[in-house]
């Protein structure tokens, strides 16, 4: 089976090895939290603390970065427990053998952890008056489409979590309040009978929302179908998109939101890759649609506009970067990667 | 793009088009509830009402059905908000242009729309005793996979956002009560100045969660990896599965699972097929994932056991029905949909 390509992921995890197991261990997470050679990245109302510094290899371009603090850095607030929230977000893929010169203690494991920590606005403006060359990167996009490629994973990775802990901070099966539990990635009902507690129940996990977003293919296969929405740039089109729905097959969700938005008909479709895409949760799930039928008839509601542009119409903006016409999502969008993908394909289906 | 095969899909929307644009019609929704054509299905505990009806072609065996009601049956529920749910289903693909003998009014679009209500124990008893051939099937599994396919499909559909209001009736964002709008699929927050109302939040949209679930193979290519779960059936072995985290792919999710449960790692991951799973609102995504490295350990917090398998094996018992050594799930689960899809590969990758 090696006719699928998987593609560069922009926001996929490459930095960082999850060890869910961990996150029961509260005398492990413990530890680490004190440690020295743990990493912090800092949030304030979902935004990540950034830098800018110097492009690698030499070049004078600056670059955003993570400010990847340390325990003494973060400290101060830890203890506030009202007002910040930690998630425990993996350990290094790659251990570093000489460990930074910080002396491994008897029973250190040498694994180097990271957490994600949010903290409210005050101290916000606090961290920011005594780090002057930090800022926290807003709005998030297209900021965070800046960030180099292995930070953007773990980035997505934490602020999905703590954007689930911003709006469900209270049980939806009873009201009560809550408390964190498994390093962040478990809320726990406070209320002692209520329903949530018994079994397993998907209220007490972070939410992923599937989006499916397709490249449409004309049946002459030579045309693709891209709309915008009211609230995009001027002259920007995309792929559609939209949210999976209960009940539904990732194909049926193509189908469906096709012809919803723009009344055309999907015969076959192919799943090409994903993207996980932390506004503020969802797993795109990008696929290629066969059209079957080709008049459109756009949702005002939905989107703006809708049209079949050629195939040398989408090379010229892609490939040779003339965007007088229109243009597209930047290359780390997976729309930009489905569309990259079809213009690789054979001419002929 | 050819070479992803669709699987006939047990629980994959087939009977009715959803027909969202109609949610927020609420003068066409009143309509559709009170008119004669319109279907009502009844779930009591997140279980539908069945009855047992003579097997399809004239043959004896009886088969498990949905009972189809109409508004009369249910009318002196439907007044009783405070201990029924609604939702609006869809209409009817297939019209029938004789129209059941049903006086077609002027203004008549001659959609037959479906609603699921869901009421509670003390109508459900009262229920019960009027229609004595109806029952609520339960366990829902695996009674579930004895619907007829077309009708399995509108009761994934109805019990994930029914799941969804049972056990989200309160604002995850400040606790407050809520109130359910566009024909069921959405909730709104009855507290003024809730934040949930500032924007569009997923707060206010059933949830569905990811799930992978993967056929691992042998890098021999000739074996493949099954696990169980204590809470299984003794001798049933099926794939590998767990939910998707936030800020991840399928494929780094597909990864990540089968080296925690089994410790084996994975390499190249493609997609399959998916199926919905109404348990409560799970999307599976089937994957085959190759294997390199061979090494079974298994993490006993997750699964009980897992073993590589042979080709010879999973044939004997898939094809042949020798279930002396083990079992796989039924032919309507995607584990068994993604087996049988690797028996039918070719033998040599
Ligand atoms: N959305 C979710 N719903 C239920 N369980 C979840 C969810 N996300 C993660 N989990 C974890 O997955 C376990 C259940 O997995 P399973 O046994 O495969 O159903 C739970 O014990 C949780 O630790
Ligand atoms: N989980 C969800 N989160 C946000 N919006 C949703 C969700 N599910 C369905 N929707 C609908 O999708 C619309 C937003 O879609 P979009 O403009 O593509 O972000 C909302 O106005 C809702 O009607």
């Amino acid at each position: 089976p090696n006719d699928t390509i998987e593609y560069e992921n922009y926001f996929s995890r490459t930095l960082l090895d999850r060890r869910s197991d961990k996150r029961r261990d509260s005398k492990w997470l413990n530890t680490k939290q004190n440690h020295p050679a743990t990493v912090y990245i800092l949030f304030s109302n979902l935004n990540p603390l950034v830098t800018l510094s110097g492009g690698e290899d030499g070049s004078q371009q600056p670059e955003v970065r993570l400010c990847r603090l340390c325990h003494k850095d973060v400290k101060e607030y830890m203890s506030q427990t009202e007002k910040v929230t930690l998630i425990f977000l993996g350990v290094e893929l790659q251990l570093s053998t000489l460990n930074g010169g910080i002396l491994k203690e008897e029973d250190d494991d040498g694994l180097v952890a990271w957490f994600a920590l949010s903290i409210d606005s005050t101290f916000a403006e606090q961290f920011k008056q005594k780090h002057e060359d930090c800022y926290f990167l807003h709005p998030p996009m297209p900021a965070l489409l800046q960030l180099p490629e292995k930070e953007a994973g773990v980035v997505a990775q934490a602020r999905s979590v703590l954007a689930w802990h911003n709006r469900y901070q209270f049980c939806p099966t009873c009201g009560s309040a809550t408390k964190i539990e498994e390093g962040g990635y478990k809320t726990t009902c406070l209320k002692e009978d209520c329903p949530s507690l018994q079994g397993v129940h998907n209220t007490s996990y972070p939410r992923v929302d599937p989006v499916v977003i397709m490249q449409v293919l004309h049946p002459d296969g030579n045309q693709c179908l891209l709309g915008r929405q009211k609230r995009f740039p001027p002259g920007m089109f995309t792929c559609l998109a939209g949210f999976v729905e209960p009940g539904e097959t990732i194909e049926d969700a193509v189908r469906r939101e096709v012809e919803e938005e723009s009344g055309v008909k999907i015969g076959h479709v192919q799943y090409v890759s994903c993207q996980p895409w932390p506004m503020p949760s969802s797993l795109m799930i990008g696929c290629l649609a066969v059209a079957v039928s080709t008049e459109i008839r756009v949702d005002k509601n939905e989107i703006e506009d809708a049209r079949w542009f050629t195939r040398e119409q989408v090379v010229d903006v892609l490939i040779k970067g003339n965007q007088r016409s229109f243009f597209v999502p930047p290359s780390r969008a997976i729309a930009h990667q489905l569309i990259k993908h079809w213009i690789g394909m054979n001419a002929n289906l």
